[in-house]
């Protein structure tokens, strides 16, 4: 059986990183850059103010001060958008709003605060004075933004596979970019399987439970920035199931829980090694012993052959959830053309002991908090391999190595982070 | 002028928490609840196994061994969705699968692994044998899930308030719900203002430049969980931007970048101080000294006079997602209905001196890194408010406080982290 890192080896190796795609900037958030992005233009295009104000000769102003003012000749205003045909001669000023070119001549800008205009800006709107008050004395270049201090033109702003964050997208979309070509979204089909499931909304016969599994784990392909195609409940017979992953053909992996078991009706597994290609059954890992990763046939959207990832998730509702966050995430994450695949994690104080006596690293469903200093994880209730329960109370799972025999409390584990402070959108 | 905390205060104190919505269940991811739920089913509904196996009476296999087997006849096979008619007298065995029910007279469960079945495993699908050799002894309750150990019927599984990761998903889908009543997501108008906007794709005249703000402003608005509804650009006179605001009526949140400063054509705050209702303009904060906050008239879907939050943010590129992340995320994120609103913060040596004479608060984009255990922060290039360039490059805003004349290096300063590990889906 394999460790869980041989398994995610596994997987790692056998995804690839998807096509790219152009696609309008607003919808790129969380891809992944698929070209260097080299600016066309320089920003900002020409020197120009910081400051809503005067812009002067430096030299006019020396020994400015409350007391003794320089009085200089107002001479045109200008805003941002326009450019002054006047040049700034001695004596002269020329009223300069932020973002507003420097005209030619001067060499500093006083902002309003400074001068005597401030007092009088609200008397009228757009009303140029003819004569300002300095207050104070500028130096050179002061309140000045060089032209291209912040992108030079031909500068390579953005490298192939940066991860558009907002930032990203801003200073994309500051070089005038509109679209960006991106590393495409993973389109996860997702499958339920078993004859015991009833679709959400329905009446409940007798011993049958809802079909949960489908949202959490379409959930979680949605939180981490792809797309689900859900496809509901396939019935525990080849028929039923055949034509669900028909279904899934033109997805870029397919996830279906249950049916990887050691019972009877456990066709997953089977279908998979008889129709695909099974490239390991079973890890080391608890919950989730009994996970499935091989590959189907499946066509692309031009319907060429291709073989689709399939991950075959246990059946059980926190078991599922805990492998997709262990081998589906980083698996999702690669194929979006992201480096960093692993979930950050923290050293904790444990509060509770726990045993692990079977061989199998154990993931305990854990709530982690931060206390003098300090992260302390106590175990969230529970820990059977179908409550959910315990999943919902918990932000964190902590690691119980499979050597040593477990864990005593006070000793310090590593917890991997599910979410911090409970929220999906830090 | 406001300190942050004050001005922050003042915005928390004049938005509120939006109607509640019933929302399909796979849609409500990062939402927060606006109901307790409370399970009409038991989850699992019967007595079940855990495992695949065999269902018998734990006394029958009293000393059962590898060598020494207890040899039991089958009787029956239950699977999952199913009901055995049958009860397991003494000597007998009843097939079970995982999930399904434990027939009566049984009291444990062995699984295949246990029992000479699973090496007949692969002759034939779903065969019965008539007898199975048991080679340990079971101890009662083995294997057993019981009735309602993960939910019980009437128990409130999620309460008001909590916010829906996956897990939460999962939850509400186990018990059968299809949909769930949460608080809206804030639809929030984003315009941008100034002549010298030239927008994505065209372009770009002499001393002008591309409107990113918007872009930026929107990702952020996306990022949180929110529905950014994009308006475009403002030209710097009234009419332009009344038009604008109109369009925003219906809208819960407005944000605008520029038209806050000192000059003439600022008219963004001058307007909400006429048609509106100015709380207040200008923080003790750098970059983005000039905020205005206030609230501007608008109508609801169903044309009912109702008044909008407004924040008009500076127009800077770094400034404008600086404000946004000290003032308008803690705003939206009350107004979906969330208690923790603040932003994670680590506490990091700082590898720069930075002066702080001003008197305003400092926010400089930052990277922070762990090392050897401890936090470091190092300034991300220079500073500039309309440099977006040092925003990407950033994780995290470092504090600078406004008292002490500054930080030095190998100071501790708090870091608010924008990302953690440079991703926007952790």
């Amino acid at each position: 059986m394999l460790t869980v890192e041989q398994a995610l080896q596994k997987i790692l190796e056998a995804v690839s990183v998807l096509d790219a795609e152009n696609v309008p900037i607003m919808e790129t958030l969380g891809q992944v850059l698929a070209e260097d992005i080299v600016s066309t233009v320089t920003v900002p295009p020409l020197d120009n103010s910081s400051m809503d104000g005067y812009a002067v000769r430096s030299a006019d102003t020396r020994g400015a001060a409350e007391k003794t003012p320089k009085t200089l000749k107002v001479i045109d205003t200008v805003i941002a958008g326009g450019i002054s045909k006047k040049e700034v001669t001695p004596g002269t000023a020329i009223r300069i709003m932020t973002g507003a070119p420097i005209p030619p001549g001067a060499d500093s800008v006083i902002q309003f605060e400074n001068t005597d205009d401030a007092k009088n800006k609200d008397a009228s709107l757009n009303q140029t004075p003819t004569q300002v008050n300095i207050f104070v004395a500028a130096s050179p270049a002061q309140n000045i933004r060089r032209a291209g201090e912040d992108i030079a033109q031909g500068k390579t702003i953005l490298k192939k596979g940066a991860v558009l964050r907002p930032a990203e997208i801003g200073l994309a979309a500051s070089i005038g970019r509109s679209h960006l070509k991106v590393v495409q979204r993973p389109v996860v089909a997702v499958i339920s399987t078993g004859d015991e499931l009833t679709e959400l909304g329905k009446p409940l016969p007798a011993g049958r439970i809802y079909d949960s599994n489908t949202y959490s784990i379409a959930a979680l392909v949605k939180r981490y920035g792809c797309v689900p195609k859900i496809l509901g409940i396939a019935r525990d017979n080849e028929k039923d199931l055949l034509k669900k992953l028909k279904q899934a053909q033109d997805a870029d992996m397919l996830l279906t829980t249950g049916g990887v078991s050691m019972g009877d009706y456990d066709m997953v597994k089977d279908i998979i090694a008889r129709d695909g290609n099974m490239v390991f059954w079973k890890v080391k890992v608890k919950p989730g012993k009994p996970l499935a990763f091989g590959k189907i046939n499946g066509r692309d959207k031009n319907g060429k052959p291709r073989s689709i990832p399939h991950l075959g998730l246990p059946g059980n509702a926190a078991s599922c959830m805990v492998s997709f966050e262990l081998f589906v995430r980083p698996a999702l994450l690669k194929m979006m053309g992201k480096i960093n695949v692993t979930k950050p994690t923290v050293s904790a104080i444990i509060e509770d002991s726990v045993k692990n006596n079977d061989g199998r690293r154990i993931y305990n469903r854990a709530v982690v908090e931060k206390r003098d200093g300090h992260y302390y994880a106590r175990v969230s209730g529970p820990q059977g391999s179908g409550m959910i329960t315990s999943m919902s109370q918990a932000n964190a799972l902590v690691i119980i190595p499979e050597e040593n025999g477990g864990v005593k409390k006070g000793d310090t584990v590593q917890a991997l982070m599910l979410d911090w402070n409970q929220e999906v959108n830090l």
